[in-house]
């Protein structure tokens, strides 16, 4: 079982109103709201996409990584540099 | 009409794509996949959250700054001081 | 003169501000501070370079790309894909 | 010695490339020169910063949070907090 099991609902929670942020966003270009207002919103599913990715890699950290560092050995370099990889792209994106 | 009225069918497929990502980042976490592959797939939503914002902010910089700014007077600074305010949280999200 | 004329000194005062703390960034590793303490800092000098990133192009739109729109005519164009095109940058640096 | 000692030198040369390019920020706006082009070298000195937490971050990882881990106890929990809060603000500036 992946390292974010115990918190698989909440994530579920999390994603399922992200989505529902995005079919928001369509109704206001549907509606033909004013741009700077889908900007904002847009900037708000931004960050709760963020926080939904920041949540998941601190869970990947104690569990994937954390018992790969245990166990020791190049699997533990690789997972490190695979979460560091992941990180680069969220910095990134 | 907005001034992203000519692009609205085009904004309208992105976010309906995105839409769809954020449904496929469920399935992910429903099925267990590794922590890394969904981290990668988020980067790759809010990369595409930030093209259609990036497109929306050149339009309403293209129509409704630019006429705000060829009317003059005071609505032209605020219609520019309300878009850096958007760029800002775009920067910063 | 480019837009940014008259507050060249204040982009000078933050610039000069930024190049110390990039020495400062120096000192923590020459003194082997505590990782994430250099982090910590790291994120307080990108912050500052975009909050002078912001304050240039609000001039720019407010100046060059304000004169440009009330010249009309293809330049006007130009100037906004150009300021897009750098705020994408921004964005996605 | 912190995670980044055998690092040290690089991390070093980097800062110091960073701060020039800096002072080179402070030469293009005391010579007037084209917003647009300060802005892509803002863009430019902003990855620099980047490219750097990124690769301290990856030695933090590998050697304070790996240590933590190995000797188990709140430790351990507290580092991965305290790397994943790190890596929040990254994200976020």
């Amino acid at each position: 079982m992946a390292g974010y099991g115990t918190a698989r609902q909440d994530h579920l929670r999390r994603l399922r109103r992200i989505e529902g942020q995005t079919r928001g966003l369509q109704r206001m270009v549907d509606d033909d709201k004013y741009c700077i207002d889908i900007l904002t919103q847009v900037s708000a599913v931004t960050s709760a996409l963020q926080s939904f990715a920041l949540s998941l890699l601190e869970e990947h950290l104690a569990h994937c990584v954390a018992e790969a560092t245990r166990n020791g050995g190049p699997e533990a370099q690789e997972k490190i540099k695979e979460a560091s990889d992941a990180i680069g792209r969220l910095v990134r994106s």
